[in-house]
Formats: structure tokens, sequence, C-alpha cells
């Protein structure tokens, strides 16, 4: 069992992670509540929802199940859950547990931020790639126009890694999970970016996989204490994102898993990088490690003028202009701000290179 | 003018207390945004909303103009003022102007809290009432099951008060204001209790109006330094809000004013520390001073099975006792938790005083 701190600004907290810590959740909360509000997803419910239930045989207990995938993140949703935390009497003092993956968490976590003005909440990641999303208390839920745009900054009280929960993931989620590693690979270090090449994602040992979320959640750790409120450096973790994005929210949420999308848009990055920074990057190593581990990047669909018209909607815009992360070398990000002009170009050699 | 500064826990911010100041709002911003979203109501839209405008020649401007009343307090508005901010570009450099009472200025307010996870805002209150509720940065919206239930602590950058926009308010817009003074006066000093006794509220002038405003706000701006997030010394600005709150969401939002519900509230208050703290209080001063004033303090309607059941639902119940700020003295809030029985009991003979 490993442990980092994690310096937020309103309060520190760890993220744990181990083998079958989720038995042992009392020793890794800093309080008590007298209620506690399990918000899970259908999926993950039937597997470890029991487990988590079993460490609190004192407190009230309320459990919420969402419907799997992406759609859940929405307000809809999000509405019902702040009603059911209502009817079921949550104070102040009550805890919100997001047992789950990405959108559990980012849901279950705008749900804790905004009931009563924000109450406590743990996050028990139950996917590789929430590995990223758990950490830093970034919390949203969608609309209908992007991905993320309605959210707060809001810490979670401890981050709960029970590794053994991964052994359950379908090859895809383990695919999705490795693109965020690969991300905090390129954004930190070469050592780091070797480690990840090396790896075949679908046979991945579970020690390894211990490894290289530790060194993934330091990255991000690190960063998220320098910069809580994505000013600057935070938003080096977007590395990807920006046509990951614009691709999840063109084709449909759930048609490409999240990770699917980064993993073009880092690659897309490792260009455009090449292209604007007159650098060398190792765009086909990573070019062949994604399609060694069956990454599907040959895309049928990429509508250029959709894909500018999603970018647009990014956090990261600033007076219209697109920011995107690029690297001068690994290790050294920066934003560049990108015309319109030069990002239609750069996409459309993109899609010559891509769309087979 | 005159100003007061707040220290929140994420910036300081200034409140400007004046007379036409409103037209000169650029000197009260730390810094300028490309583009500014104000958010307003249709009856103060066609007051102030072009005075307003015409202070950024400079800047892309944005305008949404919600109804006027509690109403407009929900998710369904929080969702459309939202998706405004999305489709008009806004990004995280913009501001949000609340242009309004309390209504607008919680609802733009957790707006801005959320929107991209928080861009800046401004208060520019235009009731007596939103003196309170604009300083402090609790900001929600309400749930079908009680007010306010959904929101953040989220500070403005700047709260600009001009008393001009006062003199426009109806009669029981500043009878419902004058609650919220009187509750300032009775939890901080017995000077500012006698001041606002010797007022009428009906024929205030400007000039005592102000100076009222300032003390108040003085008030409400220590305590909330000293507690930000109302895990202390804030609970005490909810003195009357217990039952006062109750009333409102049973009798249905709108049917009385929140400081003409917050009047009744206070009444309860002074009647229940009397009887629990066996303590001497100014009871029959304020009920004949909210009498004189034509407070509506006679209700026909008064459920108290429905009262107790939409206190339950307060936000500052623990363990679903209810929680109630009482007086040991003019200046000396206390918390007292209450048990139902003798809530009811509280509640049966308030209401053979009241009920007429």
């Amino acid at each position: 069992m490993s442990r980092i701190l994690v310096k937020a600004s309103t309060h520190e907290y760890f993220i744990s992670i181990g083998k079958g810590i989720r038995f042992a959740l009392h020793e890794r909360m800093a309080k008590t509540y007298s209620t506690i509000m399990i918000i899970t997803d259908e999926s993950v419910a039937s597997l470890y929802l029991n487990d988590v239930k079993n460490n609190f045989k004192e407190e009230r207990l309320v459990e919420a199940i969402i419907p799997v995938g992406e759609k859940s993140k929405r307000m809809d949703q999000y509405e019902k859950l702040q009603t059911i935390a209502i009817e079921n009497g949550l104070d102040r003092h009550s805890l919100i547990i997001a047992l789950g993956g990405g959108v559990v968490g980012d849901l279950a976590g705008f749900v804790a931020a905004t009931f009563l003005r924000g109450v406590d909440y743990i996050q028990i990641p139950t996917t590789i790639l929430a590995h990223d999303s758990s950490v830093g208390g970034k919390v949203a839920i969608n609309h209908e126009r992007g991905k993320n745009l309605i959210g707060s900054f809001y810490a979670p009280q401890a981050v709960i890694y029970d590794v053994e929960t991964l052994s359950s993931l379908p090859t895809h989620e383990v695919r999705s999970g490795y693109a965020e590693l690969l991300k905090e690979a390129l954004i930190s270090n070469n050592d780091f970016l070797q480690k990840i090449m090396n790896t075949r994602v679908t046979s991945v040992s579970n020690d390894v996989l211990q490894e290289h979320l530790q060194e993934g959640i330091k990255v991000k750790a690190a960063i998220v204490e320098a910069d809580e409120k994505e000013a600057s450096v935070r938003m080096y973790l977007n590395l990807g994102h920006t046509l990951g994005h614009a691709l999840e929210a063109d084709l449909g949420y759930g048609v490409l898993t999240h990770g699917e999308a980064i993993a073009i848009g880092l690659l897309f990055s490792l260009r455009v990088s090449e292209q604007t920074l007159q650098t060398s990057l190792p765009y086909d190593a990573v070019y062949n490690w994604l399609i060694n581990n069956d990454y599907p990047i040959h895309l049928d669909h990429f509508n250029i003028d959709q894909l500018i018209h999603h970018m647009k909607r990014d956090k990261k815009v600033v007076n219209e202009h697109i920011q995107m992360v690029l690297l001068q070398a690994i290790g050294e990000p920066v934003i560049v701000e990108i015309q319109d002009g030069d990002l239609r170009m750069y996409l459309q050699s993109f899609k010559e290179e891509l769309v087979k």
C-alpha cells in the first residue's frame, strides 16, 4: 500500500493505492459520519457495492445506482441525485462516496460540491482512467454543447484506490486508462514514457499496473498542488484533450471511450508540436504503440468543421482562440494559441494520415 | 460613498455603497474582461440595464433577462443561463454581473460558481433585502423540497450597491429588506436595534436608509469573514430563518416576501428564546414595530405539521434535529437544538398569538 499526500487549498488529503483496501475504509477516513450516501453505477454495484457497504455497519446508508456511461453525467441525473440526498435526509455532516469510474466520480463529486453548498466526499475509483479524474478535485457534468462545462473545483476528503477492482476491467477500459498514463508520461519524463512504450496493455500484470498508476498519480498530484484552479501548469494535463474532447462530442459520447479519443488527441498534439515548434518528438513510436495495442485510431468519420466548432467550446479558449497544449520535448509542455486557419491545416493533414 | 473590505478565503473584495455608482463600475473592478454577461430580471432590466450596459463600451456584452420572482431560482432557469453563457462563447476570463435582488444574485452567482468550474462575478444589488444576500458568497438555487438546497460558497469580485436604485422599490420590498436589517440589529447590538425601532419603513429617507445598510453590511461582513463556510458563527445570520424558510415553502414562494416571512420567524425566535433560555427580550417592542409598519404577521394558514416537515429540510439540521438560532440577549445569539415535541408546543402557542 502506498500513500500520496495532496495539499489542496481547502485541506490536505491522501490518495491510498493498494490491494484490498476497499475492505478497510474507516482507517482511511479522517472522521466519522452519521449518514453515508454511496453513488455508483449498475455495473460497479454488482461487483463492489456490498464490499463498500460492509465497512459501515454503524452508519445510516443511502445508495444511488445510476446507469452506466457518459449519458449519466447530465443535468437530469444530477438533479435526481440531489433529490435522493434531500429525501433521505442527508445533512451537512453526511458523506458522499463516489464508487466507480470517471463518470461516477465527476457526477457524485459535483453533487457533493453543491448539495447544501458542499458536503464531504471520497473517491473510490474502479477504473484505470479514473486515476486521473479522481485526483485534484475537478468535478463536473456535461452540457449538450460540450463536456464538463458545468462543475466546480472541489477536493475530496480521500481517494482510496483498490487496484484489485481493476482486474475486472474489460480490455477497452484498460486501453482507455493507459491513454491518460501515456499523457502523464509525455508531460513529465522520458523514463516513464519508455515504461509505457514497453507495456502491452492487454497483458499487463497487476504489479506493473500499480507501479504505473503510482507514477501517473504523482505527476498529477504535483501539478494540481502547484495550480489547483487551472490558471497555469494544470492546463498541461489537457495534452491531447482539445481534439480528444471534440472527437467525443462530434462522434457522440460513448462511440470512442474517453481514453481512445485522448489517444488520438495525443497523437495530434505530437504532430502539431513538431510542425509548430520545430521539434522532434517520438510520433512514430507512439503511433506504433497505439496500433500495436489496438487503439482505434483509424476513424472513418472526421469532420473538420464540426471538430473546430467543438474545440471552440473548450474551457481553455480565450477570446475565441483555441489554446493547445504542445510539447517542446518530452516533459516540457507549453500552451500555444493556435489560429483557426492553421488548426484547419493541421487537422486536414492529420486526417490524411489517419482516416483510411 | 463608503467601502467595506471583505476578506474571503479565496480573495479580498470591496463592498461599495453610494449614490449613482452604477454609472462608474470600471473603477470598482480590479480587472478588465473581454466578455460580460449581465443577468437581471424583467423589472430591473427596464429600470437599470441600460445604465449598467453604458459602462462597457469596449467589451462584448451578453444579456440574460429572467422572469421576476422566486420561481426563477430553479434548476431549469439555471440550466438556461448556462446554455446562454455557452452559446455566447463566454470563457474563463469573462465576467458575470448579477443586477437585481436576491433571486438574481443567488442564481447568477451559482451560474458563475459552476460555469466552466467558476468565473468571476459582481453583485449589483437593487433591493434592500439583497444587502444581505449579496455579501458573503452564498449562492444557490431552490429545490422543490426547500430553499437554497443546491449551491456553493463562492465570493464575488465586488459588491456595488447604488442606493439610488432603492428609490424605485415598492413599499412591500422596503418592508422585506428591513426585516434582514432587524435581524442584523438583533444579533449585533442594541443601539442598532433602537435605530430600527425608531424607523418608519414607509417614509425612511435615503440618507437614513444608507446608514442602516452600512451598519447591517458591517455586521454581515464581520461574520462571514470569521466563518465563511457557515461552520459556526455564520449560522447566527439564520436568526428567524428556520420558521421563515418553512413558511415560504409551505405557503408557496411569493405569497409572503422573504423579509415578511423572516419577520414572523424573528418574532418566533424571540418567543422561543424567552421560553427556552429564561431570558427577557423586547418581544413586544418588535411585535409592535412590525404591526406599526404593516408587516403581515397575522396569518390565516399555519399548518404546524407541514412547517415542521419543512424545517427538517433546513441545511442546519443535524441528525434530523432542528438547530435554531436563539438570543440570550440582544447581540448574543446561540445555537440550540430543539426537540420536535418542544418545537410543536412553541409553534402551537405562537399560532394562538398570531393567527387571528
